[in-house]
């Protein structure tokens, strides 16, 4: 057995060179799965609740509890606006899902999706200073059925407690009623990762890639294979950052979005499906290798892979093609075999091939600066001010067709994100509490340092405790198995 | 000025001494209040969210996320049981109120409780080692009347996330409903703080008056006064250890409850009470000075103070009285006072006089207990089992008229009382994971330790930043000035 670093960082050299591209992808989802349900065993959980007020003796208890409390409960009562000032309120988001739709695999139970819930709370706080917590609901009715009522009925009843409600998760056609009605109802922002947050960082790298290749928006060809909450939006922000209508082309499982689509027009409930039905696709085309002749740009968020989109396709594609294969856990096609087809930049969803287009590079940047500026909703144009704040971040440090979006470790780009989307919030008069870039900045920047200070010392001190080596291993030796390499 | 201690240790000798004592005790009551309105907004909340799990390098995020958190999702999905283990579910209480009830301030709007929630979960974590996130709800309808139905709905959606849940300062009639019907419905602990809660520590209390009383439970005499979830549940458990119906005698603010009661039994959602209007009280008095002619025990959890109970009544009282008065943020009558009038034994909600009777003695060991067997529920004799424990610890350690409750300082209670609760809960067949004394202790005990040594560490490393002097000083000079003392 080789020599385990606790980092990770030399996990490719664990794997022998002999594996194909395909077989060490393989190799290492099943590392990472395989390890993920080891690591979760041992630590049985991934969040804590900690003070962060002081307790500096027992007397203290009378200061943060009865009898002192009461002058906060009155103060609250007698203005609600000042629960952002008296109470963790201010930093705080619900991570609300019902587990229908859990990351790639589907309706998973009500408690299926703590996992990535915990997940999501973990990359606020690291990555944005955001205190979240993890809430997976029983959505079913007596029948088993998930009913959007239920959840939007949850969400308003827990909006006192929160600055803002991230949604995550929630099966189609449910997701768009949900998030409509709460985003109206609600007085505070109500994020939906899957389609604002995916839609904002696959803008980021679409900008960069579109740069890379000297192709202009107005002009581009693109093809979207997906038309779930995701897809759908990243063709609204397409639209709303320049894109021509007549050049895009939207696919679900039935085939393309167009006039005739009289299945998807007799369901009310899919009505921004219609939308882009009536908008887009002129020519009706139902077949996605017809769409994807001389396209500039195939962005797939479809059914996991690795083969969801087939070479040939992508050799059918315009001069310098870009593919966006964001499928999770595994992509559509496999970055080297986008390549090895002719493609000129390849996006995919994870973290071990390049371009990730992670939606951890913007839910924690944009709801901490909607957050620091008390935004009361989080309207399109801020998701696109962070997805421009995003690209320009990655274009100073130079773009390649390997690097056209920041990656996570890439901190830095946090606060600055966090202040144009403030800065935004302001501009629409969404904000309750108009500030400087210079102040959002700096608080964002103090805050995720702190973030990331006290777990490196929970860690250091051995609060948090490391998995034993023998873990890593196992994981190891069962990916190998895998791939037949023991 | 004088000098300042952070640990507010020193805090009886900033007052002149020639503060009556009535003086005193409002005095120290207006410097808590003012003190935790200004600690409140220099710390903008008491709890945080940290990892809990280690992250060694950035391919960790793999790991606790996409692509190999989908082990774990596909794992509880096959499994609900599993995200005990696989989550922080097993560890995880939701406090939920509607506030509308707020600790001794009524009705204080849906975020109005967030002071109050969030320093439970303070309590939670420090003393039972517990994750807990505080959960002001919006229960009310269109007509903004709170519903029991909505707590009801919102609670039972929640239950997927949590080990257990904590309701807290729900307004009556809406509270028992809201209890019975989640007891009944939920597979986790649905604990009602204000009902068993507080009856666990004030029976605990009661165990140890009566003890150094020389008073046999069944032969005792007892008043309570106040018929809210609170007494109505120190009844039921009184019957439970047993004490005689004949000499019990409950009083709401109409008078004595009694088979004559009929506003009561006209009311269906009075059931609670109507069972003690059947049972107690044979003599049908409605008169509270009437009653308490030889009582051995007024317990009074009624409207605050200081002159709801008279001193007259508690002259009436047999030989050594016992009282309890224990309304906050002010006791129905101060303990000097009480005394005076030959109260032998004297016990309050308040920490900064004896005999405090202090829900945060029970609800973090109960619930660690509970959780760590995996409980179903929380049955009274769980919760009987936690009052003796607790009375336990205080008589081995030597029981005095001022020492009758171990205080929130003798942290070494809790773990007994975990392993109490757990040992009662596999007695009655309502745990899901049978684990002996020492295991539950030994965990409760090792979780506690280190919830309170990251506490420590975070303060140290000055990551929770200590208030400026300045603002306990301002304090003092406002509870001086209240008393004309300044």
């Amino acid at each position: 057995m080789k020599d385990f670093d606790l980092s990770l960082e030399n996990l490719e050299k664990l794997f022998p060179a002999e594996l194909t591209p395909a077989q060490l992808a393989q190799a290492k989802t099943v590392f990472f799965k395989e390890l993920s349900l080891q690591a979760h065993k041992f630590y049985q959980g991934k969040v804590q609740v900690l003070p962060k007020a002081g307790l500096f003796g027992f007397n203290w208890f009378n200061v943060w509890y009865t009898p002192g409390v009461s002058s906060v409960s009155t103060a609250i009562r007698d203005d609600n606006n000042s629960s952002f000032q008296l109470s963790n309120r201010g930093n705080t988001v619900a991570v609300v899902s019902d587990s229908t739709r859990v990351l790639g695999d589907g309706d998973c139970t009500p408690p299926g999706g703590l996992g990535v819930m915990e997940g999501k709370a973990l990359l606020m706080k690291y990555l944005g200073g955001v205190d979240a917590f993890p809430l997976c609901i029983n959505s079913r009715d007596e029948d088993g059925i998930p009913q959007a009522e239920k959840i939007i009925d949850f969400v308003k009843m827990l909006e006192p407690s929160c600055g803002a409600i991230n949604l995550e998760d929630i099966s189609q056609p449910n997701c768009y009623k949900v998030l409509d009605e709460l985003q109206a109802a609600c007085n505070i922002p109500v994020w939906h990762d899957d389609a604002q947050g995916t839609a904002c960082v696959t803008m980021a790298g679409l900008f960069n890639a579109l740069r890379l290749a000297e192709k202009d928006i107005s002009q581009t060809k693109f093809v979207l294979m997906g038309a779930g909450a995701s897809n759908t939006t990243i063709a609204r922000l397409i639209l709303a950052a320049g894109g021509d209508p007549q050049k895009l082309y939207v696919f679900d499982s039935k085939g393309g979005l167009h006039k005739e689509r009289y299945d998807i027009a007799q369901k009310p409930e899919y009505y921004r499906k219609w939308e882009l039905c009536t908008k887009t696709n002129p020519e009706k085309i139902s077949n996605i290798e017809i769409a994807l002749q001389d396209a500039d740009v195939l962005i797939a968020l479809s059914k996991p892979g690795p083969d969801t989109v087939k070479p040939s396709w992508i050799k059918k594609m315009a001069a310098k093609p870009i593919v966006f294969a964001c499928a999770n856990p595994v992509p559509e096609i496999y970055p080297y075999a986008a390549q090895e087809a002719g493609a000129f930049i390849v996006a995919t969803g994870r973290g071990d091939f390049p371009n990730q287009v992670n939606n951890s590079l913007g839910f924690p940047g944009i709801l901490k600066g909607a957050l620091l500026v008390k935004a009361k909703r989080i309207t399109d144009n801020m998701a696109l001010a962070a997805a421009k704040a995003l690209a320009d971040f990655a274009a100073e440090k130079g773009l390649t067709t390997e690097y056209i979006i920041p990656n996570m470790e890439e901190t830095a780009v946090f606060p600055k994100e966090a202040a144009e989307v403030a800065m935004q919030a302001i501009k629409e008069g969404v904000a309750r509490t108009p500030l400087s870039f210079e102040t959002v900045y700096n608080k964002a920047q103090s805050d995720i340092n702190l973030a990331r200070e006290q777990t490196r010392h929970l860690q250091k001190q051995g609060y948090i405790a490391k998995p034993p080596k023998k873990m890593l291993e196992n994981a190891l030796n069962k990916a190998l198995q895998t791939v037949g390499k023991e």
